[in-house]
């Protein structure tokens, strides 16, 4: 992590349930740590309680300034009936396996992000059009100004919902296993195996005609830099 | 997807909240599915309903035949908090950015296994040792044999879930974006960047004797085929 500091003066509000009761040596509590691994993401679990029970999908999501913006098909029933209700939006990073010489100081490195808050449906065309830029780009940066923009139909057809990043926990993980110094006698290795989402050439729609070459920056999305730190 | 008959006789149970209402072509409903989707992974997303919000936190797991199991630190007040409660587990892994012609049928490609069930806090010992195994076995194979086994007070340092595979959903996308036949004519590119979890070099702990080498079974994990498709 960084030890610059943070570029935003917005800090995380920690209430008790956002609050790190342990392990808080991982915890962080600057806004730019939140805004950092959402921004490194491609994917979050939306929790939603449905009758009592909690349910966890995984989907994409978006960042504008302080609101994490959601979508999904308008016929959607988790994404509806969390509108109006708190949910809870989890994006993990996986960095590394920590191999260590116990069985009980195995970890793993990771940095995550857990965001609670009351979810709310999204009904101004002008934020929802913005969501939606912010969601597209997030997966693929370029394609909003590149493909098709939704028609008053596919707009209808699509929900959104908006999170304020106001009540949000970070943890981050790195380096190698902590041993106890008895086993680091041991002889046995120890040490990290690092982790990371790659991405591949792009694989061109078999419908699409030869002559249409991969853009700029889908060339640059492959190429993208979700590299195996070390 | 294979296309083969399932390997396990067993089906998946779908109850209403089990049952996809949507997109259910990328439903499948084989145990073996599910199975599959659960032994490619690393981590879970485990939601939990604490105070009657939702709360979803990443975690490894192991599977055991028909049986899901989690583990945290006996101080783990959600952890605990979720046994006997009905938790939701789930399992995503990403396959790729689906780039389409128009913005609104951009998706991704990924597997993705979600659990629902009551979660049951495991005290016999050799249930408990069991799900450990296989908790480690699941982040790196080979690892319970080769590191020191928990001693007695790592042991109670533990708490072990289990989460019964019988109520579940497996989703899986695959292929090219799906675009309208009109967008088809646009020029635009479209197609699939494969995106996969990838392992770099192992890299050992600093306090590590140099004289130490790299074991056979870290080796392979290192070079495990979290392969990009294509």
């Amino acid at each position: 992590m960084s030890t610059e500091p943070p570029l935003s003066p917005r800090s995380l509000s920690p209430t008790p349930r956002s609050t790190l009761h342990r392990l808080r040596e991982r915890g962080r509590t600057d806004a730019a740590d939140l805004d950092a691994v959402l921004d490194a993401g491609l994917i979050c679990h939306l929790g939603v309680v449905v009758d009592g029970a909690p349910l966890v999908l995984p989907t994409g999501y978006g960042r504008i300034g302080e609101t994490l913006y959601l979508h999904g098909s308008s016929a959607n029933r988790s994404l509806l009936a969390a509108a109006g209700h708190e949910v809870c939006a989890t994006v993990t990073l996986l960095d590394g396996l920590v191999c260590a010489r116990s069985i009980f100081n195995h970890s793993m490195n990771y940095r995550s992000a857990v965001i609670i808050g009351p979810a709310r449906l999204v009904t101004g065309e002008p934020e929802r059009l913005g969501a939606l830029r912010a969601v597209t780009e997030q997966l693929a940066p370029g394609q909003w100004e590149y493909a098709r923009q939704p028609t008053r139909k596919e707009l209808a057809g699509t929900a959104v919902l908006a999170l304020p990043l106001a009540e949000a926990s970070v943890k981050v993980r790195s380096g190698p296993p902590h041993d106890e110094p008895a086993d680091c006698e041991s002889g046995a290795w120890a040490g990290v195996i690092p982790a990371a989402l790659t991405f591949g050439p792009p694989q061109p729609d078999p419908a699409l005609s030869p002559a249409i070459p991969v853009p700029g920056h889908i060339a640059a999305l492959a190429r993208r830099a979700y590299k195996v730190e070390g």
